[in-house]
């Protein structure tokens, strides 16, 4: 099976001259699903891992997947103002501006060996920030896990001190 | 195992007067998860459903993982301009002013049953757009499914044209 006839091809979305990677055709066959979530957990079952961390919203997706298949705890990055309690922030930079992504500081303990999930790598800001907050909170990042790479936006660069699994590259 | 010794209460966020119903430490367990999981997908292996939609974004946790449980394709209701495409549009009413959530239209086809996902049902107004959105595309919505129930908000008043199942009810 080749996971990439279940993505879709989207030009000029959501603006001209940006080729978006649709991912639903993925999600609405449950086969297909299923054998990217044993692709994503190869590899896995060998760490002694206890949290996969995935980054709102598309990260939620095979994020609840690959905890639950791997009998690990999801925590969720979410965008600012979504998380009661004692939250932790980190910024990252967009085309214009910045953003932030914030993380509830008890879900990871010290030492905790974490897994972060999202949908893509693109140039790899939210997902550094990811990791910075799981290392706020004493944890230790153990892989960054995609199911896309868009390789040329070269998000692996901001990575390079974690081990990185994606499952397509582009 | 109470589920609800895994949701926290929180007063005053995301304003006061407001106790926010934390999922939070139940997603944090994977076994709390996975015996939520079985309680949501209870009934649901006899119904010939072929798809679950999940409502953006706390819906794609245990939407995914309902989906994939019973077999089903997944089909995400996201906010407005998230979805590529042809894509349908809903509103509901907020305390002031509306909202709007979308889906993609060939996702779900005409005469498919297809399950509601979201973790929470409070005034009913989103879930109940998500069902037009599945009624517009010719599907049928043979249940809607929630984590949780706050019973004072009446949202099931709203949703009295369907079978409704909630774990928890407030």
């Amino acid at each position: 099976m080749d996971l990439k006839n279940y993505i879709s091809d989207v030009p000029d979305f959501p603006k001209e001259g940006i080729i978006f990677k649709d991912i639903s055709p993925l999600l609405a066959s449950p086969e297909a699903t299923g054998h990217a979530l044993e692709l994503l957990s190869k590899g896995l079952h060998d760490i002694k891992a206890t949290k996969v961390v995935g980054i709102e919203s598309r990260g939620f997706l095979f994020g609840t997947l690959l905890a639950q298949q791997l009998g690990l705890g999801f925590v969720p990055v979410r965008k600012p103002g979504k998380l009661p309690g004692n939250v932790l922030r980190e910024s990252y930079a967009l085309e214009y501006g910045t953003d932030h992504i914030e993380i509830q500081a008890d879900r990871i303990k010290q030492g905790e060996l974490v897994i972060v999930h999202d949908d893509i790598l693109a140039t790899g800001g939210t997902a550094s920030a990811a990791c910075r907050l799981i290392e706020r909170c004493g944890g230790k990042v153990v892989q960054c896990n995609f199911l896309m790479e868009l390789g040329f936006l070269n998000g692996r660069e901001k990575l390079k001190n974690y081990a990185l699994h994606s499952l397509m590259h582009i």
